[in-house]
């Protein structure tokens, strides 16, 4: 991971501002003959598309994905379909929808929780339309690249996120289920909780607030021995990937924080032999990774996010001509950045695995 | 961050097992004409040194760094002394005590908590000795080459950090001392709580057991604007370097996993101008970092660790040759990894922070 | 340099294939404040454009860039017009005449000379349309990215290179003008030869053969000291750069493969104070370059290309499907690669030196 | 390549001077269950070492290497042997012969040639005891690696040089004969120059003076499709690693600069099915590289190294302090620095085409 690029051998360079013709990114390292076509990378992003519902940004995008390179249909002879080649893989997102005009009042003041100051800072310039650079809009970049990352995990791995906390409310670990994420428009990861969050989600968009939230990651079909020790360590990988997307404040693996109350013999994980004479774990406090390597257990996350930083509600900042005002954040935002942070998450989840698979296979063989 | 790299243009690699004939690290890119002698690595290195307390392993090193490159005295007429030439400089330091007998046991068995199996499963070998590459031993290499880190960053950036819960035992925020941190043997950031800690901590080792804990962290000095949108966020730098240490199970920046429970109102923290005219923060719940990039506050973070997965209770566990068994480790460990953490976790800081300065100074100049 | 990236801070990335629907490049990590808009990539482009001459390929192409991200012009008051942003710059070049029915009687036979051949091998599946990935097309994105290098750099750098050789027809070293490189179809670093390599030229064109050729490339204003030893020198990197460009097969530095025949005492360049009491070298055998370190002299390359390799004479080959066949390269071709060269060489000696001077910059301050 | 690393896979990292307590590198990313002891190493550094003959320089190093860490022995049940387990291979040579009052009148004057003028330009301090960082000493680090390399490569992948020309000496292409190499102090390609070469050799060294000379390389199986398209191709890494190599200016590839001067009828190698019905090519101007890519056919490199700076002649040059000077080189040198560049020349090959293995098996599989 740096600048704009992340991954080793499969690895993801975005590019694009909220409010320019375009985003996208370019995938390099991608292995040859995966079946692939702009089909298999639009439900993904169908996923992440603002506009869906009250719950999310009312920006009009399709968000439409076109594949610009890389990709060959060597006839029906082939017996292949349209398939990776190996070669980069360009990725390009029209920005249809860009109001600039709603953002105007921001050219100059800083909005809080914002990247505003900080980008001015460092480049002396920044565009500032709708965030620019910063922009959650960035994001379909990494979720078409995710959708590619899943073709080269294959179906034996299975990346599952959702939103197991929204502000005070919380959903208890036995009864998160990830089947039900996208079934309701909260990313919930339990549909007990929905009419409950919606209510009380309703309450923070119409006093034009926002509310942070938790997402719970959940990796199955990894073998043992992904990751590489010691600053490859796969957890540091996905944490880095985590704390990489917008808003993000914190990410925990296994047990996390609660690893700290534990003592030696609640924690460590013991060992014993299934039925068929293989390795088994008793528990997983360890979150499916030991050492940065990945145990074959699960692999379970949760990644904190920041409310939206975007409200109604008058504000103290400071202008880039160094004067005192108040701002209020108009435009079209979510009352909760989290939800779309779903799809976001998985695929900067498999992103990161995607490369882990290549550079074990490499190593190891 | 990979392999056993980490850095992009402050380099640190480090190699070594437990018990092995030495550890060590070489650090590539370092800026010249740094005063830099080994006196200037070996009070960092004495801070995280094995048997300095009963709370600590009684392994008994001396971890004296020896700089075997990358530094010249050209003279007294020079008067610069003995300074950094901008080649890599490569630090050594022997393995004295390895009693490997000890660890005999664990040759077979996997160690619960341990990176053992992992190992087996990924590479069909281990150095089993004292957990070979994935002992804390490996630690005092970015202990060295964090020491180095400081010399880069000059005296304006200050990083600390230090125990601030302890199983269940936690300091207050506002009680947090750092000041406190090397004055007592549990680390803690706060010298009031010391007595309570040592009979907690004491009757955690006598028992054979062990207990994880939080460390925070407090950089002071960084001006605004380091770090590189998007994938070379400081946070996500700096979370993955966090993670990248033995027994992190978590991560979290300002507000961190709190941020989730916010209001938009509550979690933005808002600007003015100060007497001087320069800009100021009301509040610091994003922990100095704003899209990717600090803001001149103070950053902090929270790590939490693991308890020590080592203990004297008989665990369940399987043998590499497939067989289920129950062990004990015996050996010298730390009741609370976390303690001898502490110097580690500002050392991984000081490398993210010296390459983040350099990263900045290329593109912006 | 890896995969379809080259660069370290100063970073390229190109996709697309000859007869796909674009090409482009992304430049990330470059300098922010710097005045870019498709005016000043435009004119390099046209440098290498295919249809200029009876000398080059009569593919109909305007080639034209357009730049989709990392500029900005924040309205006249900020007096600085459009300019980079620090963020990644993503400029994308349509294909016009992509007449794939030129080309599909290569689908099966492999080229000799081209790469069909090996990138069947190497991933079993490829773009045959006009060479797909490995068609010189793709230079033009390089050369896109030079314009950016160029600006990165600034007046003071000046990159010059031109054909010294056509076959068997040589510029001796002291008539070598590179003014006058771009005022003639043949990219002939002297006017004396014009009238003579055309006849030559066209005598080869009109057989429907092609011909190898040597470029000389000359960079001025590179001051001491850039160049990181021992794995990032500087003529290491240009090496490389040159090396990865379309039939290239040979580079050499300074006095090059002569050196082999030089002793001592007629190599090393010796050294002088000028009358403003500044080093002078009394001559350059080096290039420019030792240890891997410009020395402040011009930095002089010499760069062999072999002939096109699509030529009208029947050749021996082999099929995909593993059948002898005889195969006549239809298209449309340039009878000397060596020719569009010329900006290539030049474009990826900018973008090396831009990454050299952040590089330097970084680490040196 | 990047500052003091190579490769990306199989990466290397040097570190130390000339008259430093040592030097080493470590080698990061070694497929695991290698049999790996010094007694692999040793030979290949045999072959380099100093002292061998009075063509190669006196200095009295035995260049012993010793392992650090990344091999285990897990004992006689394993069947193994001491194997390399994954982890970081750190090997270290003691610098044994130091005297650097040999070097004392160099500390001010530049020598002519040399890097030393540059190293202190960029840097502003240099170790100038024996050229510090930038003596040929370094490259016993990378015959070490290149050994360690072999080992990934298998018997089957076969690395040869020798020299080819010495001075105006030069040996035909059809009697080029790498058998001979390691049997003449001369690291001749054929046995029927040394007697002629000796001689010649004999007045070059007796004058004080030195002489260039050009090394072939060719490396036969490897198999079709290694490298990596567009700016990781083999034959540009391969370059970079023999640029890298001190005193080498100029690399080429197959037919080189000699495709200059060949036609497009010449110069492509055509293709035919061998009896088996395996494709094989009917010449090799390639060198057995297309498009970046192996074509299974041999790789065949030409190499120049310029003479050895160091000579008894009086020359003109400068000081640090800026003052004129003449200078005189004593110390011990060789009269051809390409005659121990020749083990190099093979061991930078070696890691280059151990990286492009795990690379290719990472994408391919």
């Amino acid at each position: 991971m740096s600048h704009n690029t992340f991954g080793h051998l499969f690895r993801v360079t975005t590019w694009g501002e909220s409010h320019g013709p375009a985003i996208g990114c370019v995938i390099d390292g991608c292995p040859p003959r995966l079946a692939l076509t702009e089909a298999d990378i639009q439900p993904w992003l169908d996923r992440r598309k603002p506009g869906g519902s009250r719950f999310v940004t009312q920006r009009n995008e399709s968000d439409t994905a076109r594949i610009l390179s890389g990709v060959f249909d060597d006839g029906p002879e082939s017996g292949m379909g349209q398939v990776t080649t190996g070669t980069p893989i360009s990725i390009e997102i029209l920005n249809e929808d860009q109001r600039s005009k709603d953002y105007g009042g921001i050219a100059r003041a800083f909005r809080p929780g914002h990247a505003d100051y900080v980008y001015q800072e460092k480049y002396g310039v920044r565009d500032h339309r709708g965030g620019g650079r910063s922009s959650a809009r960035e994001t379909a970049s990494r979720v078409a690249a995710g959708a590619v990352a899943r073709r080269v995990l294959g179906d034996g791995v299975s990346i599952r996120a959702g939103v197991v906390q929204l502000g005070p409310h919380r959903i208890a670990p036995e009864a998160v289920d990830f089947d039900a994420v996208y079934d309701n428009p909260l990313y919930a990861a339990s549909r007990g909780v929905v009419p409950e969050w919606e209510t009380y989600l309703d309450g923070v968009r119409k006093a034009g607030s926002s509310i942070g939230a938790v997402v719970a990651l959940e990796i199955t079909g990894v073998p043992a021995g992904w990751g590489a020790p010691l600053y490859g360590k796969i957890d540091a990988e996905l944490a880095a990937a985590m704390m990489s997307i917008n808003a993000v404040k914190g990410v925990e693996v296994g047990a996390g924080f609660g690893a700290a109350e534990l003592s030696g013999e609640d924690n460590a994980d013991e060992m014993r032999l299934d039925a068929d004479g293989r390795p088994v774990f008793l528990s997983n406090n360890a979150g499916g990774v030991l050492g940065g390597l990945s145990t074959g257990q699960p692999i379970t996350m949760r990644v904190a996010f920041k409310p939206t930083s975007s409200i109604l509600t008058l504000r103290q900042t400071i202008t880039r001509d160094g004067t005192e005002t108040d701002l209020r954040t108009k435009g079209r935002h979510d009352p909760s950045v989290a939800l779309r942070g779903v799809p976001v998450v998985e695929a900067m989840a498999a992103c990161v695995l995607a490369d882990a698979l290549l550079r074990h296979r490499a190593q190891i063989g």
